[in-house]
């Protein structure tokens, strides 16, 4: 499916997306480190901060090797991501973990679903900078001691990822309907059962995910 | 000077507050970035704050290396730094800028000193760590750019840069009344007239910064 006939404009769009996904990951995991209640947890986080800038430069390099010009790339989805962000700052430590693993996990499993149907070498380079930098189990593990010692937090933890899902698919669904390529990138590689399947293997990775995490999802 | 009895305490003191000083600024720096206004410059403060993060990385390792234990080696500094943050939040782009070039700046000269009267491997790191990372001549450029295209900014920035050092001296008089073997460093090491030697070399430093940026200091 990889080989069929693919829209470099929606190559583009997805490294673009990602790009500036990774760029603003790396500006909210510095916030979040200034939440930390601990210095080790501050400098673990910071840690994760500057892997995920180092993706963002993988990318804005690969971009630029493809002829494309990175900023143009990204600059499409600057809007969705900044209001996303917006829309769901985290008012404490533990909302800003839940949110870095239950929404950067969505978006990760779309970003591999979606690199299905690009070239070999984009599709390596997604997995590649898609890959858990330590933050899944820093996440959980947190996340579950903080319900352990005080189990009146899993609702409202379970409420917060609730709404980060319904925003994160208000802004997908925004940039789909704008970035016509990336749509098509999908809707013509499938059918509709494909994408049912595509929908049911994402919804399944978040339940796990809030799993994990000790939450209702 | 350097190799006169030194007081372990304010070896571990200096590097203690240089740690968490640069894993500060490198959760500022990043947050900077969401206000900058092109793409391009946003990535280039994220490369700015990840090598903050690496010189954090540096002096953590070092003081471990030593047998101090890092995060009881910062801990005595958290207050006044996130103090100094809290009071400084730049309201935009330019004043990140100024805040990253003028209080930096004289943070880095006064660490620079101090590190005159610790061992030479202590000293050589400390220089290692404040050595610019580009950021002097990224700030100095779009300041002065700003000012050229719009000449009133230059008096609002000026007084920043003036509430900037206020706020600074009033922190760093916290720290030495509540770190006596610091502060004891300086005044052991000296007599009053290196002091004031001193303290006119940081006062020229800042006044040259300031005229670089144009701004009347």
């Amino acid at each position: 499916m990889a080989d069929r006939d693919i829209d470099p404009q929606a190559v583009t769009d997805l490294l673009g997306a990602l790009a500036y996904g990774e760029l603003t990951a790396f500006e909210r995991l510095a916030v979040d480190a200034t939440l930390a209640p601990t210095l080790a947890d501050e400098a673990a986080l910071g840690a994760m901060a500057v892997a995920e800038y180092g993706h963002f430069v993988r990318l804005r390099d690969f971009l630029t090797a493809r002829g494309a010009e990175p900023d143009g790339a990204m600059a499409p989805f600057v809007a969705a991501l900044d209001g996303f962000h917006e829309q769901t700052a985290p008012a404490d430590w533990l909302e800003g973990l839940v949110k870095a693993y239950v929404g950067d996990g969505i978006a990760a499993d779309f970003y591999r679903e979606v690199s299905a149907y690009v070239d070999a070498d984009t599709r390596a380079l997604v997995q590649e900078v898609l890959a858990d930098t330590g933050h899944a189990a820093f996440a959980v593990e947190h996340v579950r001691a903080a319900i352990l010692a005080e189990p009146a937090v899993a609702g409202r933890l379970a409420l917060w990822a609730r709404r980060l899902v319904g925003e994160a698919l208000t802004q997908a669904q925004r940039v789909m309907v704008e970035r016509e390529a990336l749509a098509d990138l999908i809707a013509d590689g499938t059918d509709l059962r494909e994408v049912v399947r595509l929908l049911t293997r994402i919804t399944d990775a978040h339940g796990a995910r809030m799993e994990a995490l000790g939450l209702s999802s």
